[in-house]
């Protein structure tokens, strides 16, 4: 705790989330003033037949 | 905002969650009070060994 | 199952809720070919402290 | 309701799942106090490129 | 990791609480082979005007 | 989207919050590479005695 749930299209490499847990981790970490060891991320890879704005999938626009 | 996650058996086609998130979005646009475009909708498809109801898998139903 | 939750923003009345939750079970029972009592669906409401889109909470929109 | 979600790591067997949702149910069962079937657990099954802790994938720990 | 997020209706004791995650820990950690102290557990209580099934409020039934 | 849900502890000011949000989405925009605006965040706050490790609860430790 904090829990952290991210929900994003599929089709980021390793590199890119590795990168993103570090710094989302970081900035939680000294916003909310708890311990990084204290974050966890769990990430949902989306695809765009699986997330919808406005009444319309993603795969349709 | 409104923001909607949505677990469902896997199996529907492309044209089932097309109309269902065109007809979700309106429900919700009209009933809360909000427009179309701010309204996300997110699916998860889950398998039949990932879900259970009274302690039993589904797919052992 | 299907089994929704939807965050919205505090500040609807009970006819609201009771008038979407009968829209989107409709909605999703017709599309997604299931029953009724099947569609579960839970609101979580969120004030404005408590969503942020762009990097800027809602309260300072 | 109680409505259960798990996020874990692939690689359990079904018959691991299977033990785990009678036993959890059984548990929220009698201290909730309400009846087995009642009790909905949802499954997400994630990959150690999509969970990290203190900044790290688990992939990389 | 695991992490389980429980929602259920508003009304339980700190006591069922205590006792609940105890059980459902030990549950989890024996049954999927993890330690206990790996298990989180997130709670959220809903009243009965945030759920629905069948496209009827809780509160209504 | 991307869509983040995070559960922390209750008490954090709105001035945490709003760092928080700020640095969170600058970090996700970077890495991820998708516009600040797309980054949607929500936030539940949970007390201690909705949130437990190990099978023990915050407020019990």
């Amino acid at each position: 705790m904090p829990n952290v749930v991210i929900d994003f299209l599929e089709g980021r490499t390793v590199e890119q989330k590795r990168e993103m847990v570090k710094r989302v981790t970081q900035a939680i970490s000294e916003t909310l003033n708890c311990k990084p060891d204290a974050v966890q991320i769990i990430m949902h890879e989306i695809s765009t037949e699986q997330i919808a704005h406005g009444g319309i999938l993603r795969c349709d626009k």
